[in-house]
C-alpha cells in the first residue's frame, strides 16, 4: 500500500511517526508545507519541513514538537547580544542545517533535492517533498494589516484576529517534482491534523495539486486537527471560527468539502459523526491525541483502517 | 598620546593586548586588515577584525589566539553532517557574530560602522577600523596556480610555496572613515609583528594609506614578526625567504623601507641590530614573544620607548 501525506508541522508530524510504525516507511511520501518558509539572517528556514524531518529522524524535542532536542542556542544568544533579529528560535544544529541547505539554495539546487538528501542524511526513508520548490508564501489579513506568516505565528505569536489568508505565488507555483505523481499512484491519500487554513490550503493551493486530489478514485483521509472544538495547537481553532463560522471537525470536514472521502475525528467529538456522514463523508471517531509514539500508531491505524472501509 | 596600529590577526591582538596595559585603550585606533575576508556559506568573516575584537574583549581562545574560548562547533558539525563546507573552523558564537554582521553588510552598513559597534557591544574602547569598506582580497600565486587568501592559508594550511601576492580591488578601495585621519593625527604609528606580506601590505596597499604613513613626521615604529630567523606563527618566515631573500628582522625592516622610522626586534637577533641602523632606522632588541599578559606589557612598552627614543 502506498500513501501520501499532506503535512503541516508539528500535529502532521506525530501522525507521521506513528504512520512509519504501521506502514514500511519507504511507502510513505510528505507532500509538505513551505509557505511558512522564511529568510531570516541571510538563511532559508523551512520550520515545517525540518518539523518532519527531525522527528522522523528521532531528534525532534519531544515536548515542544518542534526544533531539535538537546541543542544548545549559542550563536542566537550573541545575535541577540548584538541587537541582530532573535525573535525566530534556532538553535546551533538546527543552524547547520539551515546554512547547508541555503549554501545549496543559492547553488541553485532545488529545495526539493536539498530535502531528500536532507532525509538520507538523517537516515529518514519516508520521501518528504516539499508541496513546491517555488516560491509561496502564506499573508494573513489582521486588523493590525497583512502581516507575513512567521511575523504574524512566532514574533506576535498569533495573537491576532485572522481576517483572511492568501497565499503569495501559489497559482504560479510549479509542484515540486513527484508530488502530483504521489498523489495520482497513492492507494490512500492522508490530510494530517494539520491547519486547514495555515498548513493544508497552502499546499492545496499550488497550481494543480487540489486537482489533483479531487481528481482521484481512491479514498482521501482528513484527520482532524480540532478536538472538542480547540486546536490540539496553534491557533486552528480561532481561524475556524472566523473564517468558517464555527470550531469543530464537521468545520474541518467542510472546508475540504469536494476534496476529502473519509474523516477521523476524535473520541470527544462522537456526536458530530452523524453531521460528518450527512456532507457525504466516511467517518469514525477514534482517540487522537498523540502523546507518545503508542497513541501516534493507533491514531495512524484508525486512519488507515477507516480508509479501507 | 595618541597611537594608531597597523594590525594583522594572533600577533597583532597579543601586541595591542599589551598596548592597552600601557596606554589608555580609548587613545588607540588599530586600522584592521580585511584582505582576507571571506565569504562563506553566505556569510561574511573578518578573521583578523575578529581576532583583534575577542582578544581586547577577553574572550578568545588563548591558546590558539583566535576564535572564541570555550565555545561549541555544534552548527559546523551539522554542516559537515550534511556535506557542506567545513574546512573553515566557525564555532557557534562566533557564528552569532557572523550572521549578525553579514546581516548588517546585506542592509548596506558599511563594515566600519558595524565593527565599531561591535566594539562597543564587547566592551571594547579600542577604535577599531577596518583599513577600507571596500572589498579587498589578498590572492596567492603558487606552482598550483592563483589561490585566494583562505584556501592558501587554512585550507591547504599555507604548505605551498608563495611566488607572489597581490591585493585584489586595493588600488580602487577607499580607506574606511578614520583610518587617514588617524594616521595623520597620531603620535606614533606602529606597525604590529604581523606578516608584511599577508597582514600589514594589504592595509597598505588600500588607496592613500602607504602615502599617508610615509607623509609623517612623527616615528612609526614596526615590531619584527620574526625571531631568530622565524616566524612566531604562521608562514612569515617562508615568505620573506621567497619574496625577500631571508628571512630576518633585517629584511622586514627592509620591506617597510621609507615607511618606518624605528623597529623593534627581539634579543635573540640583537647582533642584527647594526645593520638595521644602516638602514637608517633607530632599532632597539628586547624579548618580543608574547605568551601572557605581562610580557605583551613589556614589548608594548619597549615599542613606546623606542618611538620616544
Amino acid at each position: 500500500m502506498r500513501v501520501t501525506v499532506l503535512a503541516g508541522g508539528v500535529g502532521a508530524a506525530r501522525f507521521l511517526d506513528g504512520l512509519v510504525r504501521v506502514l514500511p516507511p519507504e511507502r510513505v511520501t510528505v507532500v509538505g508545507n513551505v509557505a511558512d518558509d522564511l529568510d531570516l539572517l541571510g538563511l532559508h528556514v523551512s520550520p515545517d519541513l525540518d518539523t518532519v524531518l527531525y522527528t522522523l529522524a528521532g531528534v525532534v524535542e519531544p515536548e515542544r514538537g518542534w526544533g531539535r532536542a538537546g541543542d544548545t542556542a549559542h550563536a542566537l544568544g550573541v545575535v541577540s547580544q548584538l541587537g541582530g533579529p532573535a525573535w525566530f528560535y534556532l538553535s546551533d544544529r538546527d543552524l547547520g542545517l539551515h546554512l547547508a541547505r541555503s549554501e545549496r539554495l543559492r547553488a541553485g539546487e532545488p529545495l526539493s533535492a536539498i530535502t531528500l538528501s536532507l532525509c538520507t542524511a538523517f537516515g529518514v526513508q519516508v520521501r518528504l517533498l516539499p508541496a513546491t520548490d517555488d516560491r509561496v508564501r502564506t499573508v494573513v489579513s489582521t486588523p493590525a494589516g497583512e502581516l507575513d506568516f512567521q511575523t504574524y505565528f512566532v514574533r506576535r505569536r498569533h495573537r491576532d484576529e485572522v481576517l483572511a489568508v492568501r497565499y503569495e505565488g501559489a497559482t504560479t507555483a510549479q509542484p515540486a517534482p513527484g508530488v502530483l505523481d504521489a498523489l495520482a499512484a497513492a492507494d490512500v491519500v492522508i490530510v494530517a491534523p494539520s491547519n486547514p487554513f495555515l498548513s493544508v490550503d497552502p499546499i492545496l493551493a499550488v497550481s494543480g495539486v487540489r486537482d489533483a486530489i479531487a481528481a482521484r478514485s481512491g479514498p482521501t483521509v482528513a484527520v482532524s486537527p480540532i478536538v472538542g472544538g480547540r486546536a490540539v495547537k496553534g491557533p486552528a481553532d480561532r481561524l475556524l471560527r472566523t473564517l468558517a463560522g464555527e470550531s469543530s471537525p464537521r468545520a474541518v470536514a467542510a472546508h475540504y468539502d469536494g476534496l476529502i472521502t473519509h474523516m477521523l475525528i476524535d473520541e470527544a467529538d462522537r456526536e458530530l459523526l452523524p453531521a460528518i456522514r450527512a456532507l457525504g463523508l466516511r467517518a469514525a471517531a477514534a482517540p487522537t491525541l498523540m502523546p507518545d509514539a503508542a497513541a501516534r500508531t493507533r491514531v495512524a491505524q484508525a486512519a488507515l483502517e477507516l480508509a479501507g472501509s
